[in-house]
């Protein structure tokens, strides 16, 4: 099984989806991204700073604009071609090279960022991060295998809620659920897999001190990122969702919660 | 309990996010609200044709630009002394008088478009749509209360997967759980009770009859979506998350799924 786009080895991309200097989303950039440069070559996609344009658009098509079709096949295309925007090329390029992902956001309407958003909309198109039916396989390149398997990445998200609200069975929905279309749908939908999500909760009310544990707390987890094992969700390629693309029957049976896409980790 | 923007009776706001005419998503707004103005005066918010910006910025906040503090107060703030920019006081004064809210989108990984997501950022501010604790409910006016009680939404998803793939226990996960951080987090959350949802699976192999099919079924559901009934979750207010924000113990004991935070039809 040959990887689409083999990483360069102790190479991060650090995708950052915050407007403002100065905030607690900044410290961390700024302490987190020194942390990683001791163990990684590190490269930063400030998407605000950057201008980034989330919008998918006749844009991304190239000389395919305008042309009938589904857009994200039309993008694909595009790709095929080499006729993607500069902007979605650049970003691929850092994707492509970097071994550990590190997203960074926050958590707004239970969700990225619409910066953020866009940016999986534009920059991981089909060809690049993920592909149709293996003829050898017999399975779509895609949930554990794709165009960028064989990378890691850390999602760092603060959220103004506490601890207990977005917990299981907190009122605002637990965050492992809740980012779910990012861990499994976007990151393990292209073969890359999430380690354990960084939560800073509280994040509106920390004061200086909570700031400064958070900061500390954020170095020290990023200074063991390299031994981390990831949660792994399960692979179509292994047969589990054989036949109809829901979980065998024989699996778990009953249960309905996003929990049973997780795999074991032993 | 005052409810603060009372929706216009019969009054109707479709929020529409893709990107392509002549496409299967246009021919369902086109009919969609051809139906739904037999009954309603319908309003038409066409992000893409609007070149709505999605990116919540230093922009939305007025004269408050640039001063220290967390972009969502400030946007509150900015809302509360009139100085939001004018894209977003328009949006939010159609969502101020429809009495429905039609949400239709393509699902693009797993989520809203970008351009979707961003409005939700941007014209959902404090003040306007929720607000911080009541002083005689002694809770926030938050979940199934808050600025835009009193309204229904119906959620139109495209989606490229099979109903099995999306389906509970479908490798996708099931899509109300991957859209509850819109029929939940968003809309509840502003007092919006949902609809079910209303999916059309396999959108981009329906071919020309399938399209008329999914066409007159959206019709169909129009025609009778006066009359539905929401799917309602767990209010705030009610005492089933006293004390700790997380659901009391004895009601669904050891769940944690999603599901929990449904309220009873009956």
């Amino acid at each position: 099984m040959t990887i689409a786009h083999p990483p360069k080895p102790d190479t991060a991309l650090w995708v950052y989806a915050h407007p403002r200097r100065d905030s607690l989303n900044d410290r961390l950039l700024q302490a987190g991204t020194k942390a990683l440069a001791q163990r990684y070559e590190v490269t930063v996609s400030d998407l605000y700073a950057q201008g980034f344009d989330p919008v998918l658009s006749e844009r991304d098509l190239g000389d395919l604009a305008d042309r009938p079709g589904n857009i994200a096949e039309l993008a694909g295309d595009a790709y095929a071609n080499g006729r993607l925007p500069a902007d979605v090329r650049e970003e691929q390029a850092k994707l492509a090279a970097a071994e550990l992902l590190v997203v960074q956001f926050p958590l707004w309407w239970y969700g990225p960022p619409a910066i953020l958003k866009g940016w999986f909309d534009r920059v991981l198109t089909s060809g690049f991060a993920y592909d149709d039916t293996d003829p050898e396989l017999g399975v779509p390149r895609r949930y554990g295998d794709g165009g960028l398997v064989g990378r890691k990445a850390l999602v760092v998200v603060t959220a103004g809620e506490d601890e207990r609200s977005i917990g299981p069975r907190g009122i605002s929905g637990d965050l492992d659920s809740l980012l779910f279309p990012i861990t499994h749908g976007v990151l393990w939908y292209v073969g890359i897999e999430a380690l354990d999500l960084h939560v800073v909760h509280d994040a509106d009310s920390l004061g200086a001190e909570g700031v400064e544990e958070q900061v500390d707390r954020l170095v020290a987890r990023l200074d063991g990122v390299a031994g981390e094992r990831p949660r792994l969700f399960r692979r179509l390629r292994d047969g589990e969702y054989a036949g109809t693309r829901a979980l065998r029957e024989d699996l778990l049976p009953g249960r309905t919660d996003l929990g049973i896409h997780l795999a074991d980790r032993g």
